[in-house]
């Protein structure tokens, strides 16, 4: 077992209670820095069953603002959850800037107990061991607070506390099958549980072992913990997060200098025809990912006028409605701007055997982001390798990903850009912005293929479709996606 | 086993000879870059037994300037070398900013053999775990590039290569007695190295699994991963780590002006008299940490004037010269300053047996180097934890370590300057600086409160020795060194 923050002894009621007094201050006077900082922070509440989490979660938050703070009680995944990345409904639950969420229970809970029951695998387990890793240094990189409590009580202390409560008809329903499976296996319980604690140690993200076999004494190791860590996290005032070297093969990418574009056309017969062909085997894929409940996702990123809409418009011809959605994707709101980047797109996941179509997506940080300074230099530097992390988390849940640049030339911009002007009834398509934009085509174009290289990995390439003839681009689009499904399917 | 960088299928010779070209000429480039950052570059070449790590490196090192790299061959450790902490002979090799080190061979070496030859048990498996990920993240945090490379063969290979250098006389030598024993428990070998590589896949230094099956993709492939990571390496420009949350308990120790001061004197006769009775104790007292190899390392640390020369001449007054040595701490050298600033402090550690008394400390980080700006604020603010984490492993390795204060206060401070400014033979005691430091003692006085604060961990609590009058402090630290080591020698 891990050994962090073991205290040696239990100092006496006196002294307990003049520390928790102070502790309650300074946590009272911490709050304002908090909202003033708009620092997110996400507290963490995992142990023993009956070691009494969430009555200390209780008696913390009687010292935040309750518009400060939200408790989530994770218990089991629902049924729509499992089919989602097993992350996701924890990401759900992270903090705005400036906020609290305090967790009962967490992604510690649900791994050992997949550990426990036989769901995972040894080699499962080191996947989801990556995952948690990732995603927490994610966080912690970006900001935020992750404070992990672990409370820790002994075996005999564990059985007293269950019979108690099975004793009263009050609390009785408080104790679970499997409350009462973990007491009589202990000692299985604390290996699973020690190995965990060992393996997501991290140095932003550290565990502290909670003593809890007394509650007030319990109660004051939370609170000097809380109150030293949010002290340290106010300290990191310039937020700014040295690089990690890329671990993921890249695939080699042209840059668009290099695209042919020309030639790229197909005759209205031609198109016709392989149009309807390939949207009938895009129906037939379609029901069959339903049925084997293999969640797809495809994404669309290109120039302004490039054809995205039009190209997204014959695949989801193709498609029953009931199994799939375009998610349009503007500037965040903000309540999204107040969280990790990634967020909106994490809450916005399909489910398995749905399809969902992201009509621009998350490498809005490496390009607009980026261009018109919304995030930091560090911020979009990072993004390539978590955006590689979100991606990798996708195929290892399952996921077909399926990432399309829509390519054009300046002048076949300028082109359409006129054409939507002139046409009265295309006028809503074009804006000021759009003309903007197209004055930093050569910064955007850099950005791009700065994107392209770095985040074309071999398990999420990107796709350019030339599109300068939308038919061309469309048809290419088409034949891409079947290809790619029917790799899973057959 | 770890999945990163495991490169689908090997490039055609064509290719291969392209790639490495460019990434040659790159790395060449790079040279300068390296050089005027001052960026050090260390690389860890790990992996099987005759998987051609060294002729690679040989590779390597044609495309660097002779003057900017250093290879060293780690090998088993000396006599001697076993003799300190385990981590010391590699940290001795760390290189200095704008160089490379190629380490044939390292940590993970030493530590996979002993856990396959029985030495490290569980236990003390998972503590060495945790010192090599902190040792390595300390390096990153303070800016260092850290490469590491295992180089994977499959057992046939393995085999076929030692058959082949055992065929030759002029090979023959190589071949040691492990690399044979390894080709025979090759699957018992994978296991114990594929878990090193999970337990110590860190974000900031991960590891690369070099397919060495084929001499000149090994060769691309380092070379290509080197040029990556090093590119990665230059963006970080403004050097800036996020603080961490402190996970060592501390004991509460009372600010320095709370420390009574007051009636802390000693008449002449009883200071002779404990004094003669307390050097013999602890004179008995080194005679038997030098037969049991306890490493003892004593600092000192306070306010100029205070007392500490005279103090550690009564401890050293007392020990056997051959067992001792005392390492008077002035501003860093050149190629100290070019290293991580606790690398001085490492290569003058103790053998075990010895006791090694510092006048004046790492702790000049968070003091002097602090106050004069010789470092950032980021550097000293990250110092504290870095400083409990080198303490840890003094402690773990079973080090003593006792850390003393010597306290005066500013009025007593003005009488011994102008005192020895008086006297002719004390001149040389009293500098400008000293004048210069005296006016900024309430800054001094903030950032001592603040170190006492966050470095007093309970297995390296701070001694304040208040020593207005002097006698009374050179007892007091007498009777706390002979009360620690009783504790481990008793």
């Amino acid at each position: 077992m891990l050994k962090n923050w073991i205290p040696e002894e239990v100092p006496s009621q006196e002294e307990i209670k003049e520390r928790l007094e102070k502790a309650r201050r300074e946590l009272y006077d911490l709050q304002m820095k908090i909202k003033n900082r708009k620092l997110p922070v996400l507290v963490l509440f995992e142990g023993w069953s009956a070691a009494g989490k969430g009555s200390i979660i209780g008696r913390i938050i009687k010292n935040i603002d309750p518009r400060f703070f939200k408790v989530a009680t994770m218990a089991v995944p629902t049924e729509e959850e499992n089919r989602k990345p097993f992350l996701y409904r924890f990401v759900k639950q992270i903090p705005e800037g400036g906020k609290f969420t305090l967790l009962d229970s967490g992604w510690m809970e649900q791994t050992t107990r997949e550990v426990l029951d036989g769901t995972l695998t040894e080699e499962k387990y080191e996947t989801r061991i990556e995952s948690i890793k990732r995603f927490e240094r994610q966080l912690t990189d970006n900001g935020y607070l992750v404070l992990k409590l672990f409370f820790q009580i002994e075996k005999e202390e564990q059985d007293a506390r269950i019979e108690k409560l099975l004793g009263d008809r009050d609390t009785e329903w408080r104790v679970s099958e499997y409350d009462r499976w973990q007491n009589g296996h202990y000692k299985k319980c604390r290996k699973v549980f020690g190995r965990y604690l060992t393996d997501t140690n991290l140095p932003a993200a550290p565990w502290y072992i909670v003593n809890a076999g007394e509650k007030k004494w319990a109660e004051l190791q939370v609170m000097e913990t809380l109150v030293s860590a949010i002290e340290v996290a106010l300290q990191n005032e310039a937020h700014s997060v040295p690089l990690l070297q890329n671990v993921f093969p890249l695939k080699k990418t042209p840059e668009l200098k290099d695209v042919e574009l020309a030639g790229k056309v197909l005759e209205d017969e031609e198109y016709k025809s392989e149009l309807k062909r390939l949207q009938k085997r895009l129906g037939e894929l379609h029901n069959r990912l339903y049925r084997k409940r293999v969640p797809v996702i495809i994404t669309y990123e290109g120039w302004d006028a490039a054809g995205k809409g039009g190209n997204i418009k014959r695949i989801t011809e193709a498609l029953d409605p009931r199994g799939f959605e375009v998610h349009p994707i503007a500037s965040p709101e903000p309540h999204e701007k107040a969280r990790h980047y990634l967020w909106r797109f994490w809450t916005r996941l399909p489910k398995d055997g749905h399809i969902a179509i992201f009509d621009r997506t998350w490498y809005g940080r490496v390009m607009v982001e980026r261009l018109e300074g919304f995030c930091s230099e560090n911020d979009w530097k990072r993004a390539y390798n978590e955006i590689n992390e979100f991606e990798k988390e996708l195929t290892d849940w399952g996921a077909v990903l399926i990432k399309f640049w829509v390519h054009i030339d300046k002048d076949t911009q300028l082109l359409r850009f006129t054409e939507r002007q002139n046409h009265p009834e295309k006028q809503w398509k074009i804006t000021e912005e759009d003309w903007r934009n197209r004055e930093k085509w050569d910064l955007y174009e850099e950005a791009v293929d700065e994107m392209l290289q770095k985040t074309s990995t071999v398990y999420a390439p990107w796709h350019v479709l030339e599109s300068v003839d939308k038919k061309y681009a469309r048809i290419k689009a088409l034949k891409i996606i079947i290809g790619e499904l029917e790799k899973v399917l057959d």
